[in-house]
């Protein structure tokens, strides 16, 4: 590894375990092993039981592994969704999910609103069967809250809910029970390579599909009702990506064994110090006008200066990320992921307060 | 890594570069790194160049990455097919192309034979718009002839041929002007562990695809426009696996820089003195009666005493397949690719000779 430290929002930075746990897939030889055998079934069971202690999913729960959030939003529209879906956008990433749907030609609906604000309701249509929602959305910093989804879940009890943790869980509190899916990417909170994502979904997702199946497409070999079949003996439909399966089932054991508590405590005292800076700064804001919508785990800055800031920060061997699409120019994006010890990102307040 | 030689058809034994490159792209920060960042551009260049090279790919081809032959069918089935394809099948692999036309709601056709025998004929239904070749069986060892491809493409001028190559490529001379889109996955002769898919179009798939996407749904980030829009520029539509984009070039500049003749003459060598063990030997036979359809890089043997030769194998380090599907406890498959070095096969061939 270089010296440098990315704190961009994905990809990130490396976990400090995943040399470790790379090279005793090495040496257990978990490239070469059949995806069939007995020793990976083991691993997928390891991988699946510490992603679900790690989330606290409920009971009614299962975990499917797929290669991206992408393809989430893909077979959730495939699987769960016949005529219509809603959405919530206010970010490149909540976009993109609603986009995917008109892809697939359903008739979504979205609530969209300039990148970063607040929803002006939590209205949903009628006839949407499911609803989008971004947790965070990492192009903006946006972060949906608890007790928003608690009233949305409240007001539709009929409707799926589809929930993106990509760079929420599991650093930020999410109530997997206020949803039925939710998926993330592993080039995220996990500190892994990308080309890995987690997919899960609840009985009632598994009801939808089966209906769906009834009267129209679902897929092939990653129909939700294929990936149940075979996530029930911890196997999986195709050979996957076996030895990031083994990476983020060992990633997740060491969250599990650090803490998952002190693991998200450790994210807000980081982001209290990072919001410090941005507050204390002349040429700083926060892009996310709404306090307590703003995400603690990829935090968005508004700035005049950023070439300033990035070229002063690499000097230090900090790389931050810059703004997402329309914003390219004008945002400071910084991940604050497991990846970034409490030392690193005292580093990078520290050279922040004194830049500019 | 253990000390044991995987011969299993994949996954299978990595590449004796692999590692390196691993731990070269982990210096150079390739799981960090944006995978819209020109150092990223650059990979994703040497990489698709690389193979280009490597395949001897015609002029009209675009290289895109997938993650797995699996999706690869899916992808063609969703860009290339409106109503029907015709698919040649007589093994597990040939097969299930077949099973995802129907799963997607086509109304395709299969030439179905015995595992592992000819077919009787290569006709196709006039209506056919795409016609599936397997190149190489995975599941049975039978290989589809440089003859009868040129055949089916001299008689068939109009249908798109897809082609699969995933144990055939780069080990097996394959002429792709003789196809319009072929595809493989890693975890076979790239010696790579499983994530990651290669899928070659031609410049004929992408004007289908156009034509289709007017009438039909051809999917979302992965649709062939939006591959090819982001292939055009060395990019992908998503985050993809980018550690893997960034070893599949080093490992086919290896095989470049080794000689991709030379390593097919390899491929040929070992192949001879595996054939010569399974005809001296009584317990064994080929698999395949058609000695110009036997692959030379995925051998499938019968045998009444499959136990004696995994176990006496394995106590030797070598890990041989056993039969797949309704065969797992009748054949014995071993793979030959590049991993497999010449010295490790004289010693496999040694052993087995005197087993039994």
């Amino acid at each position: 590894m270089s010296n440098k430290i990315y704190f961009t929002p994905g990809p990130s930075q490396l976990y400090h375990t995943f040399n470790d746990h790379f090279r005793e897939a090495i040496k257990n030889d978990v490239p070469s092993i059949s995806h069939r055998s007995a020793a990976f079934i083991k691993i997928v069971e390891e991988s699946t039981e510490a992603l679900k202690a790690l989330f606290n999913l409920p009971d009614n729960y299962h975990v499917f592994f797929l290669n991206s959030a992408n393809e989430a939003w893909d077979r959730i529209v495939q699987n769960l969704v016949e005529i219509s879906s809603h959405h919530f956008a206010n970010g490149s990433f909540s976009k993109k999910f609603h986009d995917f749907a008109l892809m697939q030609g359903k008739a979504s609906t979205v609530n969209l609103v300039n990148d970063g604000s607040s929803y002006l309701d939590l209205k949903i249509p009628e006839d949407s069967e499911l609803v989008g929602i971004c947790k965070n959305d990492t192009s903006v910093g946006y972060t949906f809250t608890e007790e928003e989804m608690a009233e949305i879940r409240q007001q539709n009890p009929d409707k799926l809910i589809a929930l993106d943790v990509v760079t929420a869980a599991p650093v930020l509190p999410v109530d997997f029970s206020l949803v039925d899916t939710a998926y993330l990417s592993v080039q995220k909170a996990f500190g892994m390579p990308a080309g890995l994502g987690v997919w899960m979904v609840n009985d009632r997702c598994i009801e939808k599909a089966a209906k769906k199946a009834t009267k129209s497409n679902i897929g092939s070999y990653r129909s939700v009702l294929n990936l149940k079949k075979f996530s029930d003996k911890y196997q999986t439909p195709e050979t996957p990506n076996m030895l990031f399966i083994y990476i983020i089932g060992k990633i997740a054991q060491d969250f599990l064994n650090y803490g998952a508590e002190r693991m998200r405590n450790d994210i807000v005292y980081k982001s209290a110090i990072i919001h410090q800076v941005i507050e204390a700064h002349p040429a700083l804001n926060h892009f996310v006008e709404s306090e307590k919508h703003r995400s603690k785990s990829t935090i968005v800055v508004n700035t005049t200066n950023q070439k300033a800031f990035l070229d002063q920060l690499l000097e230090n061997g900090l790389v931050l990320g810059t703004g997402y699409g329309p914003h390219k120019k004008d945002h400071l994006r910084i991940a604050n992921f497991p990846a970034h010890s409490r030392e690193s990102v005292e580093l990078l307040c520290d050279i922040m307060q004194n830049i500019g």
